[in-house]
């Protein structure tokens, strides 16, 4: 007989099947079709694991990685919500608090405090880990806008007032990051990829 | 000026996009597509921070991790080869070696190395994490296949006999995983998802 524990994480683990199906604004690079959740949360992984040199301080990259790998699963409940969107983020937190009961609720006590404390991590931003995860998901994104010549900064008409903002926890983490990231800022601006000032 | 080795990283992370058109046999839980090896890699990842604790010795659970995030970067060039497939499998060692030169040659000398040996090391099994890693590589799958009540086990007339093969990994890394995985093999040739004895 399976026991209840494990009853749980193998029925956890199903309901994470979902984030294949949860969109994001973003495109994948070939602009085929928006990328979901999942795929994203991989994406970042990898970029903290290559780009965790760059951290200003000395950092845990492995405690990174397992915030970027949870940092998203209350999108399943909750749905992704775009960041220049102003209306969708004044109930964003209310919405994502009821995702994460149920979601890291699925899993035995113990086993969903301590993934939905990295959650909670991610969210605060008041560690240096959890602004470096933060970093690499704000500049996944923004590399796929740049090399898809736009994306989302043009279909959302954004500012470039708003992508340094929205940047701005890459300033916190890395200065190396960040002269990288103005460099590019201000390139796609120039190039039109960003299509207006303020 | 960006430098040459964050430029060599960027142009890597940026490749790694394909990752999410690299598709495997394995569709979705709610059957909707074929899943890809980006999504696949953070399940995986996902799940050995779930069930590591079940492991039957003691193992670097973030060594695990960023194994299964590298382990199915060769596919972006290599494809993806169906387990069951032995034409496909006779090559596939060489095929897979072009890839790694290829994708890990991209990345400075010492990150690539780094990347590659958590790839070769996956390839060998030889050691606990890697055998941890590869029983989640096949768990996934194979819970996907239980779930859609037969999935690629019905789409290629596969026995009892090879599920059982494919599974090995998990037990030789952990009795109760085993235990559960050999419980829902029987259970899923009474009912039929699997179509076949041998």
């Amino acid at each position: 007989m399976i026991d209840k524990n494990l009853q749980e994480e193998i029925e956890f683990i199903i309901e994470l099947d979902k984030m294949k199906s949860t969109f994001r604004q973003t495109s994948l690079i070939d602009k085929s079709r928006r990328e979901n959740d999942a795929e994203h949360s991989w994406h970042i992984a990898i970029m903290a694991m290559v780009l965790s040199e760059y951290a200003d301080e000395d950092i845990d990259t492995s405690k990174v990685i397992k915030m970027v790998l949870v940092h998203d699963l209350v999108e399943i409940y909750a749905g992704d919500t775009f960041c220049y969107d102003e209306v969708g983020n004044s109930d964003k937190s209310e919405r994502e608090l009821k995702a994460a009961d149920k979601i890291f609720g699925m899993l035995p006590v113990e086993k969903g405090n301590c993934l939905r404390k990295l959650w909670e991590e991610f969210e605060e931003m008041n560690t240096k880990e959890s602004l470096f995860a933060n970093s690499m998901d704000r500049l996944e994104p923004f590399l796929i806008n740049y090399y898809t010549e736009g994306g989302t900064w043009k279909e959302h008409d954004i500012s470039k007032e708003q992508v340094y903002k929205r940047s701005e926890p890459i300033k916190y983490t890395s200065n190396k990051l960040w002269e990288f990231t103005v460099d590019l800022i201000e390139d796609a601006f120039k190039k039109g990829y960003i299509p207006k000032l303020k």
